[in-house]
């Protein structure tokens, strides 16, 4: 399905669009890993996280007539703000459906996007799937799933190029690529994008503790679920397993998977402010959480980590910050 | 004295060693500011400001002979750091003088760049100067300045050249680009850099609530002072007057300077904390502040703002974030 082919098409199609985001780096996280360490800040993407790339790839690709009638999407959160922003650029509708106990905050930000949000009620049991499919039928909305659809993965996959082109430039062609890990869009697609342009790098996945679904599936050979589906503090990057196309590919490609606790992101979160001026969400952080604290699991002189997004609300990240030594 | 043609030189000398910091924006501040807002996050620089580029470009000019001896530089804050991190790529020994009550984690940060910091006796009295001209004289040690220093405009004039180029790549090529602005480094190298690439921009300084020396003097046509040299939230741009080498060129070149509150200055980091996902520190905040409340003084229908560094601790941090309205 998803290939190299389609990830450089999805490039061409987001060029002028996403940003590409530096590659960052601090001789005070060195020190703390033991190694170079490298870090992609997707939270500067547009929207705060990298699921612009896949919601722009795959509102783009399309068919016009098909797209004019808009796009749907269930998510209360990154990907519905990419979707969002990629429709408003089309000027195309976009209706997102979101649970009626979402934070006002996300709700009101997906709308300040352009973006219609239909709100279905979680905690009385109604499902966003029938919703989805009334919407669907009756409107002839397109709907973009969030990890497991081809041209998502091809977009998330254009931050693997980044990342193998801006290694290259500084010299690095060998390392681990640490992916914080959900449904798997991001981590497949950069892994398919090292396969052919940095095949001495290897993407691996980064997951929070009690949610270890994908490293759980990557050790036993075939798709494992978590005993909760959703929940914690890194509630962005949780899913209850990984994809039915993205597990294939990141069991042809991927390293074993890491685990880090919740504490390890907050700590990453304050030292991602502190070291790179930038701002991750506890599950944007989890990959940056494992370069520094879980170095014995880690081969090589280099690792790079994505931080995969920014969306965290204040007191969330003072949090964080508290988990550093007083000035 | 300083010229475009040192510009582009610094800019070679600079390449694969600065950060190509991106442009950034959000439809959110759009909105807050009645007008496209780009900004360029220095923050994002090595060593978390645009002090690196200057103190590269200085290190980087000196005769190899009289390099290897050493650099000396005064300062308690981000210029010390650029020099310090510059100094420690070529090898050379760096001194940065600063007082001993300066806070003991810029102390520490910048002995972790691999400088000596020699302590001298502010609240009794000693004079920096004196310890220095003995350093200099003692140890063939050659001076940093942090601004009124050619090769030091002409590292900051890069953060100007980007500007323009990666302006044009959005089809901006008019705007008010707003400077934050201390002793005027970054402001006449901005403004240089504006002339000669893209004249349809203005540099403008931006400063804070009584320390406005440079808005004053630009008014006055002549070098003002403030009452008080230093002080206040935004220190690390807080300067008793503007340079004699750099006044001169912001008076040729520069549009009137604005003025910003100590608390807008707070909401603006906060904003950009939330909108941008990057850290400023106060003073790196103001130029980001007179775009988005300070409308009325700006033309045209985009504005380009720097955030000039972003070494804050967290309980400044806190007090930024406590400005936005809770989640």
């Amino acid at each position: 399905m998803s290939d190299i082919t389609m990830i450089r098409a999805a490039a061409q199609r987001l060029k002028g669009h996403a940003r590409r985001t530096p590659l960052l780096s601090s001789p005070f996280l060195d020190e703390i890993a033991g190694r170079r360490v490298l870090v992609k800040p997707e939270c500067l993407q547009h929207t705060g996280s990298f699921k612009y790339r896949g919601g722009r790839s795959a509102v783009s690709a399309l068919d016009p007539e098909v797209r004019k009638t808009g796009v749907l999407a269930f998510s209360s959160g990154n990907h519905a703000q990419g979707v969002a922003l990629a429709a408003r650029e089309f000027g195309v509708p976009a209706v997102i459906i979101m649970p009626n106990d979402a934070p006002a905050l996300k709700i009101a930000n997906t709308r300040a996007l352009g973006a219609e949000v239909v709100l279905y009620d979680r905690p009385g049991g109604e499902s966003r799937e029938e919703v989805g499919e009334t919407l669907q039928a009756e409107r002839g909305l397109t709907l973009v799933k969030p990890y497991d659809e081809p041209e998502v993965i091809a977009g998330q996959g254009t931050c693997g190029l980044e990342i193998a082109e801006q290694a290259a430039e500084l010299g690095v062609t060998k390392a681990d690529v640490l992916v914080c890990c959900g449904g798997g869009g991001l981590t497949s697609g950069i892994a398919l994008a090292l396969e052919a342009e940095a095949p001495g790098m290897r993407a691996r996945p980064v997951e929070p503790e009690g949610f270890d679904d994908t490293a759980r599936s990557l050790l036993s050979g075939r798709i494992e679920t978590n005993a909760q589906g959703s929940g914690g503090i890194c509630d962005a990057i949780v899913t209850p397993a990984p994809g039915q196309i993205t597990f294939p590919i990141m069991k042809r490609l991927c390293g074993p998977g890491l685990v880090v606790s919740e504490t390890e992101a907050l700590r990453a979160m304050a030292l991602a402010w502190q070291r790179l001026k930038v701002v991750a969400e506890p599950g944007g952080a989890v990959a940056l959480a494992a370069a520094l604290f879980h170095g014995h699991e880690i081969e090589g002189d280099t690792v790079i980590c994505t931080i995969s997004g920014g969306n965290v609300d204040q007191a969330m990240f003072a949090r964080a910050l508290d988990t550093l030594e007083p000035a």
